[in-house]
């Protein structure tokens, strides 16, 4: 299974491919998609769809996994940030394939078994799991690494909001409230 | 001049294509892009952007003009209605036309001369510059319309930021700002 690990933003978007073979991974590639902030927003939108684009067209990822925030500084900023996350879900439906969403605390728990951990673990824990050197930089890319390894570990929320029938959407949030609340 | 109007939502976006001929307003266009609540977000964004490419096909506007909101109930609402702000400006760009944002005071004060209007009056201005027998309804669709003939009125603003220089955004930012605190 090959996952594309998204962390989304207008001006700067993480990505992180990774392949997993058996209980193994690997890193097939990671980065960061910037936007010039004197861009106009439609220039910033093109630009990182674009570049989502060829990212699935490249690497062929099965899946494309992306952070999803519920708890942000401000309106604006997840304003902001839904805009992002529009136009990347697009490019993933558009290119055939799965959007998957996961919040950090998924994405914690699933890399650490808890969903407090803090940031510096979750990076250690990718950076481990991904035989990396080092953390990659900046945090956009060590991000959306872990969102990817995330996915094959937390597919289980899925399985079981699958297993629980009708209204996945809602199951997942269900189990995921549940999770928040442990 | 010919502009679409886009009240942006993942469940319902309102549209309204109007054509300005000297100070004559032609409605050619409105409806409302509807998508279920069971389909996965994804497809909800690919039905939206399709739709609305569509429409700029079919229409051929100068500009697209959306509503942009800053203060939303609350950051879930504001992130979800970003998603499909992100893949409509998105639309606009890929077919080569500018898209435009202008906030709820800035269409109320274009088309009422009061930013504080209450909705109802908005909606009468529109009937009557657009010589409709009825309001069209549902809220959406109204308030889609409200933007696109807001944009001919309201182009001042932007042409208050060109002059101004630089860093357009931040211009037309601090114009607004100015206009919310009168």
């Amino acid at each position: 299974m090959r996952i594309i690990g998204i962390d989304p933003g207008t001006a700067r978007t993480g990505f992180g491919v990774v392949e997993k073979k058996g209980g193994e991974f690997i890193v097939v590639d990671y980065g960061l998609i910037e936007t010039k902030k004197d861009l106009e927003p439609a220039e910033r939108l093109e630009h990182i769809f674009a570049e989502v684009t060829g990212l699935i067209k490249r690497h062929g990822p099965d899946v494309l996994a992306i952070e999803r925030l519920f708890f942000n500084r401000n309106v604006t900023t997840a304003m902001s940030v839904g805009e992002a996350r529009g136009v990347i879900i697009l490019s993933a439906a558009r290119a055939g394939i799965r959007a998957v969403e996961y919040m950090p605390l998924q994405i914690k728990k699933a890399l650490t078994g808890d969903g407090r951990a803090e940031k510096k673990q979750v990076q250690e824990m990718v950076r481990m799991m991904l035989k990396l050197p080092e953390i990659p930089k900046p945090d956009d890319v060590a991000d959306a690494l872990a969102i990817a390894v995330c996915h094959a570990g937390a597919s289980r929320f899925e399985q079981l909001a699958r297993d629980a029938g009708k209204g996945s959407g809602k199951n997942i949030r269900k189990i995921c409230r549940d999770a928040e609340a442990e």
